[in-house]
């Protein structure tokens, strides 16, 4: 049965986040219906990271098997035609290397985070960033970050409710830059804990506004203890900007 | 009486264009509301461009005359405060120098035109951008662009409702510049005619499309007909984003 690899992009704030749950606008259960409305098969659409209520993603990746042997870019046209209204986009669409699982295999996941950073509120851009009214201190969120970096502990930064067998993750970047208005968080790792991008950057908001230095939050990252962690950033400003997997090899 | 110069930035879509109509949503009408609420005065607000129902501003500029004799940071937090929830933000407030007129002095409109040149359509950036699927030729749409800069009778990429008494305009800057999947469209004039900007953006694209060539395009600017214009580039790609004015005397 052909497997097919799909790059997905939505808008979160429409949706209870990624994962099927009974009777509740999810982004799965959406691509799930729409699968089911042009062929007809009832599947399991695979997601690379299962976001949270809220959370948007410009190059989510999934897996799906279909039956019926169509053409990528037939899927990819049909998908988006019975996916509309809801404000999710399939991107592109094509045939996997076999075997190929989109959660399993992923070797980084990039988040973006996104906060305005001025005293007036989002009126364009509402939904899509965290408003920050107080002045940031870009360098001081940058320094705290660095101290986040590497392969720790993150139970301090992890949601009660997370499943993860560990609480050890390598985070191999965490990179705070301006961008006029907005100041930018990047998180890459091969993955993250429950609500950890969310769970981090609330904190390096603090160190940005001078509540905590760079050695508070190594601290606080040391005591391996939730009650450590600032407030959690809301899910607005968070992207799933894209997946990475290993090349395919050559020649099969 | 103290004037005001605001800069304001909106969601186009949420209203029935800037201007002020009897009992419609209108962004004019919410910022005379809010200023009402808060210093209890019946004011004009005066827009130096009065966008159309759907069309964005990043940094529309207004004057109001408030009677009270308010700090202008109190007057942005305070318009703020009373425009919740609508996606109206007031960014920015100073006092004006005297006689300063947002509409009448402005010696520049600086419009964005985004276009989301891909097959899947938005999610992410619904209403900000016009969805075209088929592939645009950014160097024949700039190279069509090219031929409308300068002084020329608009009437061909003028609405019929038009109240401008000349058709004849000046537009300094009409450039087309490709930004990943998007094509942005700037135009930069001292003024505009009524839906000039989406009619050259709408003819354009039919530049991009192979349709017509930049001689195609030049004919029919010169025809002075409005039969001759391509379709009306949808509302949801403008933003108007900024306006300039003459910089203020050095000492008064």
């Amino acid at each position: 049965m052909p497997r097919f690899r799909l790059t997905i992009e939505y808008d979160g704030g429409a949706f209870e986040g990624w994962q099927r749950q009974e009777a509740r606008p999810t982004i799965q259960r959406a691509l799930e219906q729409a699968v089911f409305a042009f062929a007809g098969e009832r599947v399991d659409v695979v997601g690379a990271g299962r976001t949270d209520s809220g959370v948007h993603a410009i190059g989510q990746v999934a897996h799906v098997d279909i039956g019926k042997p169509f053409a990528p870019g037939r899927v990819r046209d049909a998908l988006n035609a019975h996916l509309r209204p809801a404000p999710i986009s399939v991107i592109d669409v094509s045939e996997a290397v076999p075997g190929f699982h989109a959660r399993f295999d992923a070797i980084r996941r990039v988040y973006w985070y996104r906060i305005l950073n001025r005293r007036s509120p989002p009126a364009l851009e509402r939904g899509h960033v965290w408003h920050v009214a107080r002045p940031l201190d870009r360098e001081a969120m940058d320094a705290a970050a660095a101290r986040l970096i590497g392969q720790h502990d993150f139970t301090t930064f992890r949601d009660a409710q997370c499943q993860a067998q560990s609480p050890v993750k390598t985070l191999d970047v965490l990179e705070v830059i301006r961008a006029g208005e907005e100041i930018h968080v990047w998180a890459k790792a091969r993955s993250f804990l429950h609500r950890q991008v969310r769970s981090m950057v609330g904190t390096l908001v603090e160190a940005g506004l001078g509540k905590r230095t760079p050695d508070d939050v190594a601290a606080a990252l040391a005591a391996r203890d939730r009650a450590q962690c600032g407030q959690v950033a809301p899910a607005d400003g968070l992207h799933l900007e894209r997946v990475d997997y290993r090349p395919a090899p050559a020649a099969k």
